[in-house]
Parts: C-alpha cells; sequence; structure tokens
C-alpha cells in the first residue's frame, strides 16, 4: 500500500528509529516509488553521488542528515576527530556544483568543532539537520507566497485564462523537501485557484522533467505537457509561453545562476521574445565568493553513458536503452550558466529582486 | 554480408528490376541496417510519412521515385488521369514543412500532364525522378566545395588544430542522396586533410542527431562526440565551438529558415556568443513563395508518443521505452524558424550568401 500513499516530502527522519534518515530514491520515479535507508554518512554520499537525491537544497540537507549520521558513527566506533573532517570533504566532493552541499556541511562541522561530547554532538546535529530541513521548507513556501504575487499582472492580463509556465530540470519539491523552488509558485497559484499550465521541458540527459517535474504536477493535479528540449523557443516564437521559471544550483554575487544543462538555451529564447525569465532560489544556493559564473563556477562533468543510454519503462520493468552507435564517444556537462542579464528576476525567500549585485545585497545585506 | 557493405547512398533503383526503388529504412539505424524495397506509389508515401526516410532534399527524390512508381501503376491497373492528381495530393500530405516535397512531385505532375503515352510515361518520369536525384548529388557536392572555401579563415586560424564544427539532427547524405547539405563542408574538409571535429546535438525527440548523423560519421572516419540537445549553449560560452552548420527543411525569400525543433536556440547561442551559424541547403528548399518564416511556414505536430518513447537497443533487440509518467500528455513540434538575423550565411549548390533577400535574389535572380 505504500505505494499508494501520496508523499509530498522527499527526506524525513524514520519515526520509529531517529538514527535512520528515509530518502525517495528518485532515480526510479515515475515508474516506482522506491523509499530509501541512509544508516550511515557514506549512505548519504552514495544517495547524493548516484542521484537517489539531487536538487541543490534537497542535497544540502541529505548533506546535513550525513553529518548527524557521522555523529552516530563516530561515538559508536569511537572515531576520532579527524573523521568528521574526512566525512566533511568525501561528502562535498560527491557533486561539485551546488554551494548548498559545501554550506550545509560547513554548519555541521562548525557545530562539531565547537562541541566535544559525543553523545551530546549526536542530538545537537540531529537538531541542526532538522533546521536545515525546516529552513529550506519554510524557504519554499516563501519563494511560493513572492512569486505568486511576482506573476499576479500576468495572470490578470489572461482573464482566467490558463498561464502558461515552462519550466526546465525538477526544481519542484523532489529537488527540495516540500514545495520546491521553481514550482512553489506553482503549487501557490494552483491552491489559489488561479489556472496555471506547465511545459516541462524533458531535461536530457537524465530527463528529471519528463521523469520527475510531470510526476510531481500530475500527483498535484496540475494541467501540463511534457515537451523536448528543443520546443521551448518555437513555444515561444508563438505566443504559447507566458513565463519561464527555473531553479538555481548556485547563483553569484552579482547574479549569474548555474542550472541543469539547458537553461541558459531557454533565457536566450525568452529574451528574445520578450518574455519574463525567472529564477527561484533560496538563499543557500548564493555562492557569495564569485561574481562570474561562466568563468567561476565549475561544471560537473558525469559519466557520457547518461548520453548514450536512456532509462525507461518496458514491459513492467525499468531498462536502459543503448541511442547512438556504441562506438561514437558522447560528452555529459550537468549544467550552463545563465548570465544575470537575461535574468528578468530573481525569487528568494526574503522577496524578488532583481539580477544584479546592487539589488541582490539590498535583499541580503548581510553578506 | 549485406550488412558489412559501407552504404553511401540513401536511395537508389534496384540493377536487376528497374521498376523497384530501394532505400535505407532509417528507423533502424545505427543498430541495423535495413534494406527496404518500394514497389508502388503507397510504398513511397508510406516511406515518407512514416519516416523510413526523412531529410527534405531525401524527401523530394523519394517522392519523384512515387511518382514514376504511380505512372508504373497506371499503365498495368489502366488508372484515369485523375489518378495522378490524388497521387501527388497524398504524397504532398505525406510530410507537411519540406518544400522540395511539393516541387519535387509538381515537376513530375507537369511531365504526366504533357505526356499521354503511358509506355513513355514510364521511361520518362524515370529519367526526370532519376535527373532529380542526380540534381541532389551534384548540389550536395557543390554545397561541399563552397562550404569548405567558406571555413578555410577559421581552418587557419586553429593552426592545425581540428575545427570544431556543431550541427543539429541530420543533414547528411541520409537526409539526401549523397554527401549531405550541413555534412558536405565536412566531408569536403576530412577529404582535403582538413581536421575536423562535430559535436552532434541528439536531436530529440527522434535522435536523427545520435542515431544517423554519429553513424555517418563514424562511418566516415570522422572525429565526433555525441551531446545532449541541452549542451550546445555551454560549450559555445567555453570556446569549444567554431562554428554551427545545419540544413533547412524550407528557407524563406528572405532567408527565415525552418529546420529540426531546436534549431533556432542553436542560433540563438551562436549569435550570443559571437560564433558563425551556417545553413548549408540546396535550392529546392527555398519557398519562393513567401518571406516570414515564423508566420507563413507550417509546422508539423507529430504523434507525442515519439515524444513520451524512445527507441534504442536493448539486448540486441529495438525496442521503446517510456519515460514520462503515463498519463502526462506531451506534444511534438517537429521543426521550428530561426529567423534571418540569427543566420551567417547560406551555402547553397551556386555559392555562399548572406541571409537576406537582396543577397539571396542575386545568386537566384530567375525566382
Amino acid at each position: 500500500m505504500k505505494n499508494k500513499v501520496k508523499v509530498q516530502q522527499s527526506i524525513w527522519i524514520n519515526p520509529e528509529n531517529s538514527k535512520i534518515v528515509e530518502i525517495i530514491d528518485q532515480r526510479f520515479l515515475p515508474h516506482q516509488l522506491v523509499i530509501e535507508q541512509l544508516k550511515s554518512w557514506k549512505d548519504s554520499e552514495v544517495a547524493i553521488r548516484e542521484m537517489q537525491v539531487r536538487g541543490a537544497p534537497l542535497i544540502g540537507v541529505t548533506a546535513a542528515y550525513g553529518m548527524y549520521l557521522a555523529c552516530v558513527e563516530a561515538k559508536a566506533h569511537a572515531k576520532s576527530d579527524s573523521f568528521f573532517l574526512e566525512v566533511a570533504i568525501t561528502l562535498k566532493a560527491s557533486r561539485p556544483t551546488a554551494v548548498n552541499l559545501a554550506w550545509a556541511v560547513d554548519r555541521q562541522l562548525k557545530l562539531i568543532n565547537n562541541l566535544k561530547n559525543r553523545e551530546e554532538l549526536i542530538s545537537t546535529s540531529l537538531k541542526l539537520a532538522q533546521q536545515i530541513s525546516d529552513e529550506e521548507v519554510n524557504n519554499s513556501a516563501k519563494i511560493g507566497q513572492h512569486g505568486l504575487a511576482l506573476l499576479q499582472p500576468l495572470i490578470e492580463k489572461k482573464n482566467g485564462e490558463p498561464l502558461n509556465i515552462l519550466t526546465h530540470c525538477n526544481a519542484g519539491w523532489l529537488a527540495c523537501v516540500k514545495h520546491g523552488t521553481a514550482t512553489a509558485p506553482m503549487y501557490a497559484a494552483h491552491r489559489a485557484g488561479v489556472p496555471v499550465h506547465v511545459w516541462v521541458d524533458e531535461t536530457r540527459p537524465r530527463n528529471q522533467g519528463a521523469r520527475l517535474t510531470a510526476w510531481e504536477l500530475s500527483q498535484a493535479g496540475i494541467p501540463h505537457t511534457v515537451i523536448p528540449d528543443n520546443t521551448g523557443g518555437h513555444l515561444m516564437q508563438h505566443g504559447l509561453v507566458d513565463c519561464c521559471i527555473v531553479g538555481s544550483d548556485r547563483t553569484t554575487r552579482k547574479g549569474d545562476v548555474a542550472n541543469k544543462i539547458g537553461t541558459y538555451l531557454k533565457a536566450l529564447a525568452a529574451q528574445d521574445n520578450g518574455i519574463p525569465f525567472y529564477v527561484a532560489l533560496p538563499a543557500s544556493t548564493f555562492d557569495w565568493e564569485i561574481r562570474d559564473g561562466v568563468k567561476e563556477i565549475p561544471i560537473e562533468e558525469r559519466n557520457s553513458e547518461e548520453v548514450k543510454f536512456i532509462q525507461g519503462l518496458y514491459e513492467k520493468n525499468i531498462i536502459k536503452v543503448l541511442i547512438s552507435p556504441p562506438e561514437s564517444p558522447a560528452i555529459n556537462y550537468g549544467f550552463d550558466v545563465t548570465p544575470a542579464h537575461l535574468v528578468t528576476r530573481l525569487i528568494t525567500e526574503r522577496g524578488v529582486c532583481q539580477a544584479n549585485e546592487t539589488s541582490i545585497h539590498e535583499l541580503f545585506p548581510e553578506y
């Protein structure tokens, strides 16, 4: 019966055993809803690296819980203090682009360095992991509110017709903890009775759009249409897109946005057709150390087999089929950078700002 | 042993029976090389509609042979004159975007209307079909020469390093008869000893790049790398693309180009990064009747199952796997239009011109 339950959260503590963290193994969606148990920090590292979990906010939360599980293990196996640093380094290296990962790990590491009592450490680091998770939930909810307010003029122009929103990849609750980032304004609009229709980029090579965003929207009863990544430009040329909303894996001080590969192409098409291009992100996604995203954000290169083989359902089994000639090489960059000048607005938990250093600084003066 | 032969032509008359036209059924490449026999005009219509053959020039040639097969049938079954018009209408409707289709069918129809002797008609329409085919071969060869000359300054800048060319879809010999259009300059460069490396957009939803272009280039020994359609912008931002060359399914008087869906997004990225964007096309691809491509070119909408299911090889069988939730709708536009101002040059059999009405008219003053 578990598969029939409509889950709406991507990570949680096992209600019967607080030393077990549970996640949805997102690799099998939309065909199977698989719940996975993380019982060690290494399990959480594998979950991030193998993309059982993905999406910048969720990666951060999973890493925070990974540090908590390391605290549990440190006591059980009397690990030395250097253990935590090793765990932190390995966790941070599990995915290179999302800045939330390092941010969450470093928050835990700071706490660990200040607390030498191992028993106390366990409860305190659990609290911090839960706090980071709660913060993300809260951030998503606020992004939904601010996003919906931002969409209001577009909604009014539609006179009751559905607002057509294009999104790329999955920046839904599966990428966060609840609500999502890019999807948060869609869910907020839907709850408020505003008709929306979402164009879902399938998002090759891993099809997070076709697999995850379509599944999420379907679960929520929000009308949507899956499109090849090639299609968005044509739709925009023909007035079929009212705005784009995407997430971010890392955002620079001046508003350059690293997000799933292909985001940049949609931003170009939006600009060419005078369509607003919004990026929804929690502040944890900002990398305050850098300005120039194209030059400074390291772009993860993943296994080329993810390009050559595509996963799908065949006779009730999830399998992978080979697309290209076996001898042809392929390359697989995970992200690209959309320069700030192509971003109409950033939607954060603190409100909406322009994608430039001054406007971002006004919203986040402490950084 | 047939599969071991390196074919380099996409359509031909059976050497033992001139009433049979042979094609490669391209739906099974790169995994299987299947030769199909067309024995009736209806076979040729199915071959075009079901995309056993595709690519604007090859669609035209297949339709020309289809009209020839109709002449054979007209004599064998004593068809009335209205039969030819019915065949012509059906053939023209088999794919809506490629203008070569109507152009080739109308050339045959004109000949048929002027020749009432049915026996003579057979040999004359065969000759015309072969002539149209030869013209395409000749056009492709010339496009290769003019294209190579156009690339010379870029080649010189590379100082012996490979020239990185990005292409979308398949505008190779599989889309034409021999040489191809977008690939013709690549083959010409390769033959001239110029090192080239081709970024092959996989070209969802039907993956003509990953399946056909990669196979062609692999057969020819040209270094290449398959990339998701999302990747080109990132490569261009990082100086990894020297130029783009694509084909065209229909080109307007002022140089707007309808080509495989997603072409427009690559043209935007090329412009944003100061990279030349070339379109290679035979004159048969021009639609002299229209100017504004976005407004006037009808864009084919194909079955959405082509988006939801992806074909590939699994345990030696070619099968289709489901990607998205079964309940999620999808949409499948076949082409988009790249406005002329994004096209750096057109490469035709008569030479190179700018994508504007004056420059095109200078090269083709008779239209």
